[in-house]
């Protein structure tokens, strides 16, 4: 599994990797049934991802499509919007990524940017902020409405663990990508965050698409939090078992010798070891 | 890292997990150092995964995007095409998906299923997978002289260890998605595959876009060499480390203590441990 | 302009060419400022039609559109949905064609589909139709709020003018094509369609997103009805003409002699009258 | 007809308008002909449109359009390149809106922008214009080979013509969006483009592709004589007459008196006249 958390070691208390991964199997195994079983009914799944920098959306995103058909289930993560975009409806460049029957998508960040990043950094205006933040639940209940299952989860994070982890990304040369120079602006508005956040999540907590709080000092804990209450609130008719019977048995017999990898032409694979 | 070859364990003479992520991990930072490299210069770079069916082409995919940006990295593994896509030009429905300035894309499978699957169960009729492969590397030669780095990979794969994958994935409730009706029936052609692709190396190997073979009988150190080898191969630009000034030494101080996630509104974070 | 319509000098009442291209011209100039008071403003602008076949929506769209600059308007005529289309929600398909800052687009049928020919001919369940009612209203009050500008009409025909105009199609090559089975299937469900019809004015007719209904069995008196409406019923600020200096006074002189088009290679025009 | 050339009833020697309408509209009965022999035969038709300013492009692409099926011809008039879509392959965005089975495409203006405006205006380097003149034969001819059939025009004008057109433009607001500054700017570059297009023609006029230069300077004899040209150069296949008993002999009587709209609800039509 996705999980480059070594920095977990140093902290007493946080969870071991063997602990971790032995409970996270069990749920990508239930993952993967209700992928299919979507796929049987036809039904749709968007999870939302949001949370401070650093606060472990991508890992999630990962731990969760991981093992998930990747036709089925699409990561979106859409960059800043072009000058056309920015003059369209603001939920239009995100209504193309809404899955399918049978589909998947999992956005790391999404509309919400707008009640956040852009509402704090000023790149848009209070009024917009407020538009959004009437249209969003609105916008959600005619996806709702229309079956449409809907998650979105805010994963918690301290300032203090937030600074170590901007620490160890600016020491990491595979993380340093993730430190932007806006992440770091953001730095000094931990606090303005904080109260974009709560607005956000006052005026856009509703029945039909609730938020749910996730706790991810630890991101191992925080991980296999957030998949178990994704699994715990499906629909009954999504988490029933498919039929078993689907690939009951071993496979019928080969009735050939099995062959290898032969190639005809000057092409050769490299060999191992080199 | 994605890794769940359990039954690599099974088979003495197969790499252990603890040397497979040992060896990965710098591989890893090599490639993130490329993708802001590509960043900075604005190249673009394709890597397409072929192979059988069990070959590794998804887990391949997965160790080189994990440690990636998201937005700058982008899978591409594309559903059948629609009735309206089957009367267009045959790589019309990919264009979309070639990567722009500072991208990479990953396509799990690619306009080589006209060579492979589509030719060997009869999707096509023989007369458009010989116009394919006259076309593709023309079209491809265009690409590559406007600069995009286009890497073909085949992973090869031996019928018995095929075998013992299928028998895997048909026992394993995690896997059993990757069993398609078109896969078991696909068992049946390993020949018929073997020739299609001796055939397709043969017409699309080429010095602009040429293929390479990597032997995937131990998907941990196929993964391994296929990486290495896209490392080594990449232009001498995007292999040079970036400028280790953009983010030396420590974070300015925050200059308040640091606070904690405190949430004023009545949601609360799912306590950890629930 | 686009004026097909040979049959109505044939009927006594109806308008005559030389008075209904008198009567437009000045109208389309109105558009055209209209077109660029967008451009100025960033203002989007939306036109729905929708009517029975034959009713003049394609005439309509093309009297609107003929003189704006293709870039900034565009015709919407979306074909049927495929597979995938049917399994998302149903707005989903037309969204990414909404106008962005400065645009027009015409839509000939619309989302309304499924209040008409889907409800009547079969093509979805009384539920989805219901749903859509439900739906439309507020999904078109998220737009206007946002800025859209929304119009939609309603352009009605009688019966026997209807049967006159299939009949003309017909026995006209040019508008055979108009003629589809479904068209001549609807042929038997006249008082069906004014049901459906009657229900989706009744559930959709709103003051963000009003229809308008025009009397189109005269087509040239419909179309200049609908485009006086629509000219009356915009927001002051695009009525108002662009500011006159934008283009004053003749244009500076050439400084040079005036060119012909001479062509150095071997290729020549087709000499005119050949 | 699209025809609002005023101005040339001033001409002495340019065609009248009754003469151009009576020519026209055969060409128009074949054209859509020619449209239902696409949709039955699934061949694709591609017409690319340039010239310089004011030649003509949009109303001859009016003219094809005019009466045929909005659902499978499709005008194609691009915007300027957001900056991602700069960082691609220079055909990229316009493969999308290659015509599907049984369409057609108007392109008004095409990637062709590269060997014009955009070298002499300076949008691009002469490297960039060098590698596109290299490119666009070889990705047009992977097109036709796949049986795309394309259609490349050139509409000439002389420079005492355009003056003329583009005093005419600044005179009539109906016409005035039509002259932004790079237009004003390119008169001064008449020579300029007229190199431009030598070298185009040179190195893009091909077999499989060929241009055909039509004089424009008196537009309604070049619409005939570039639809004339059209219809004369399309493969037999498509110029013979779908078969006549598709729709021979008169509708089914309908059985029952027709009705009128009659509306139960509030809304009424606008009465005809107000």
């Amino acid at each position: 599994m996705a999980d480059h958390s070594k920095n977990h070691a140093d902290h007493p208390g946080r969870m071991g990797k063997a602990a971790y991964l032995e409970q996270l199997l069990p749920l990508q195994v239930e993952l993967s049934c209700v992928e299919r079983r979507l796929e049987q009914t036809g039904q749709r799944l968007l999870v939302i991802m949001e949370g401070r920098d650093t606060a472990g959306k991508g890992g999630s995103i990962a731990a969760i499509s991981e093992r998930l058909n990747p036709r089925r289930c699409h990561v979106v993560a859409l960059s800043a919007p072009s000058e056309r975009e920015q003059g369209q409806w603001y939920f239009q460049r995100y209504v193309p990524h809404l899955p399918a029957a049978g589909e998947i998508a999992l956005f790391d960040r999404s509309w919400y940017n707008r009640a956040g990043v852009e509402s704090v950094m000023g790149f848009c205006t209070p009024a917009q902020t407020a538009a959004f933040l009437d249209q969003a639940p609105r916008f959600e209940q005619l996806l709702t409405e229309d079956g449409l299952l809907i998650f979105k989860y805010w994963l918690c994070v301290d300032q203090a663990e937030q600074e170590q982890r901007f620490a160890d990304r600016r020491a990491d040369p595979l993380k340093r990508w993730k430190l932007s120079p806006i992440d770091l602006k953001a730095r000094e508005h931990y606090e303005d965050y904080g109260r974009a956040r709560d607005r956000m999540l006052k005026g856009t907590h509703t029945a039909w698409a609730p938020w749910t709080l996730v706790d991810f000092n630890d991101q191992r804990v925080g991980r296999l939090t957030l998949i178990r209450h994704l699994l715990d609130h499906l629909p009954a008719s999504l988490r029933r078992a498919p039929p078993a019977a689907e690939a009951e048995g071993p496979l019928p017999p080969l009735g050939t010798a099995p062959q290898v990898e032969r190639f005809r032409g000057p092409l050769k694979p490299i060999p191992p070891g080199v």
